[in-house]
């Protein structure tokens, strides 16, 4: 079935599991999250079920929420995005390897580098899902009292962007002819400067490492208010959502895939991923009998905690059996604000139960069900051209993961929704993306 | 002989050589430099010869050369240190991995960040090579038009130092108690937040990851100037140095042991690793002559340009068979500087010859001859304290390497001057340091 759409698979890994309360589960590794040798085994397992990528999600400090819900968390310590991956390059082959990178408080020049070297060593495998910063916590970590404003991190993360594809343009792809004879090492010719003079940065370049293997790692983005969109319709490969309702992540995907095509570019070069939380069993009650297992070992100051910073605001004042208040505007992401505030309204939940429901899985899509209950929705969505593919979040590791691997992965293959095999070798030829031409030298 | 002190040795790779020419030498890879495959092989037999640690320079730009020069640099395309260590330490077990840092374009969160993440993914075996930037072209790749002057830099670099320092010891060694009957993960108690407000940075803290394995990572430098000196005497536990007269050695030497005396630390706690460039043959002839075919690869506009960049000052006017005029001051490394300034006056060189010198090895201490005599000259040095032993510099990849550990090594075993075994499993416990109390908790 060369021709039919397949669907792409991502691992939400945070880098293990989103679940405040996962390491507390039966069987879990209570140090998952900052255990290489753990990580080796989750990244492992991913490639026998031939996954898109890990995905590695970041924060510049500690979770934003108070230390009685912090003291709670088994992600409070763990690797840096750009340190653990290319550890994890060496003990895979073909598994694509994202990192987070924030646009707010690094340099293009940095960020260009080590995205460029960790896809030479990962022989292109590598992704830069590409944020900005909005937590007053990162903020006082780089020198500053208040965070940065929604809209001016945008506009920093729009020249950032051309900064960092430009400067991984420094080198045309041939640019290296080291050739021992004359002892010329490369083209001189075949190098650019760029000199980028703009309203956020002076970069002169040129990049002094090889042109990236992908040409350029996938670019990755999650944001979805209005300057999220456009800026992902402009330059993202792969878009991470959080929509719940087939209905609203149908409008976001025609909406962000419309962007594109007025922009001159072919909507089948970005793959849209809604994050999905997992969680399978013998049948739908065993598997939902997991998950209230799961939900029992949520402390009430983590619910209120993550809830506080879902959004934006402090709702441990509120009263936990009453509706939702009226939410002040914040800093916070305004997309993943409005979600909850909806889905509040529609489902008529008290404060506590959306506490519940978001110290859990932070509000995600959430299949829990059999192998073929779980396979049948994701059908659903991606059929109907709701999504392309999805980015998995595991509920507890190992079991969660293993399960994925072993049960639901075979059931996707089976209905010829999903490889058997790698395509390519590269994290672009995985995912059916094209290698970005170089600015500055046609090839 | 638990009592005889013993000889150090760290690799300095580049990643790998620091010769101008050695990628065009017989049987060398000419992608060394660019390769994991080789580097892989590289560290693997560092760690058979019972190296200390595996050493990475770095650089935020591309040399500052002329084109001409440039194109026959083997190292102007290379991994990004803090990528490359991370691969490399899953495919070694005792070796150290040492990467240079900038604190001149850096943010200390960062810094503290990943090397803490290198400490624990290593098992304890990172180092942070803490250098100041004086190269105008790294200042125009992060928006300057000028370089930052020679003491504000160290002034910066002091501060940076307290501030990662105190970010790593935000968590007590003890923290993480992960009581699943409870709930708790860690004990607030054992939690500090750093809270750092001083003339260059501005640092909330607590950082996100655990107190490293060694408790700080061990920190090394490598200024010589007044200013370096202090800072050394204050904070580094292995310096790198350039002398090439062993009484210019014995004097640094007590130089810096004295200034540590003077601070209250003791002057075991710093190890003294004059770079070394090693070329080994049956005879000393034969040595001789494999360095000879080595510099005649050398390019004169490569020698020209490399002495340039060496001085901070464009030679390439100068009459090239006359003495070395008169330097003007610059912002290059004002100790480098004076090194080679001397080295002609006290050896009659013209400006050819000591562009020979330093296109090949930067003018550091030479020793080519046979594993005798390179051994006696490496006993002759550390029995006289003009070192705590050496930083290697290998004249060819992969020859020179496997001649240095597979010849010269064993000499110096013999010799009970170094290590059959690793001591420990840790960079620290292998190079007999201490490790640091954290200063915010007792254990």
């Amino acid at each position: 079935m060369p021709d039919r759409r397949q669907l792409r698979l991502g691992a939400f890994m945070r880098p293990v599991t989103i679940h405040t309360a996962a390491w507390r589960y039966p069987g879990a590794y209570t140090d998952a999250n900052f255990n290489f040798q753990h990580l080796k085994r989750f990244a492992q397992t991913l490639e026998r079920g031939k996954f898109d990528a890990f995905f590695m999600a970041d924060h510049q400090a500690l979770l934003n929420m108070p230390i009685q819900a912090l003291k709670r968390s088994g992600t409070v310590t763990s690797f840096e995005p750009l340190t653990l991956l290319p550890a994890l390059a060496v003990v895979t082959e073909r598994l694509g390897l994202i990192a987070t990178a924030s646009t707010t408080y690094n340099e293009p020049y940095h960020v260009a580098r080590r995205f460029a070297s960790l896809d030479h060593l990962s022989g292109g495998r590598a992704g830069w899902n590409l944020v900005t910063s909005g937590n007053p916590h990162e903020a006082m970590n780089f020198g500053r009292d208040e965070h940065v404003e929604h809209d001016a991190r945008y506009a920093r993360a729009r020249e950032f962007f051309d900064v960092v594809t430009g400067l991984w343009d420094s080198w045309a792809d041939d640019a290296f002819i080291r050739d021992v004879e004359s002892g010329v090492y490369f083209d001189p010719a075949k190098l650019h400067t760029l000199n980028h003079k703009g309203e956020h940065f002076k970069v002169k370049g040129p990049l002094n490492i090889a042109r990236p293997v992908q040409g350029w790692p996938v670019i990755v983005q999650a944001g979805a208010s209005e300057a999220g969109r456009q800026i992902a319709a402009e330059t993202a490969e792969a878009v991470f959502t959080g929509q719940t309702s087939i209905v609203e992540a149908r409008k976001f995907y025609a909406d962000v895939k419309g962007r594109m095509a007025k922009l001159g570019r072919s909507p089948d070069h970005m793959k849209i991923l809604p994050g999905v939380f997992v969680v399978v069993g013998d049948t739908v009650e065993a598997a939902q009998a997991k998950k209230r297992k799961l939900d029992s070992l949520v402390h009430p100051d983590s619910g209120i905690a993550s809830l506080s910073v879902a959004l934006g605001s402090d709702v441990s004042g509120f009263d936990l059996d009453g509706p939702l208040p009226e939410i002040p505007e914040s800093n916070a992401s305004q997309s993943g604000r409005q979600r909850l505030v909806d889905m509040a309204a529609r489902d008529n939940l008290t404060v506590r139960q959306l506490a519940q429901i978001v110290g859990g899985s932070y509000g995600a899509l959430e299949l829990i069900g059999t192998p073929a209950s779980i396979a049948d929705k994701m059908e659903e969505w991606f059929a109907t051209h709701a999504c392309d593919g999805f980015n998995v979040m595991f509920p507890y590791v190992p079991e969660g993961l293993d399960d994925f691997v072993d049960r639901v992965i075979p059931e996707l293959q089976r209905r010829g929704l999903f490889r058997k095999e790698y395509e390519g070798r590269t994290l672009r030829e995985n995912l059916g993306l094209p290698r970005p031409e170089n600015r500055f030298f046609s090839s």
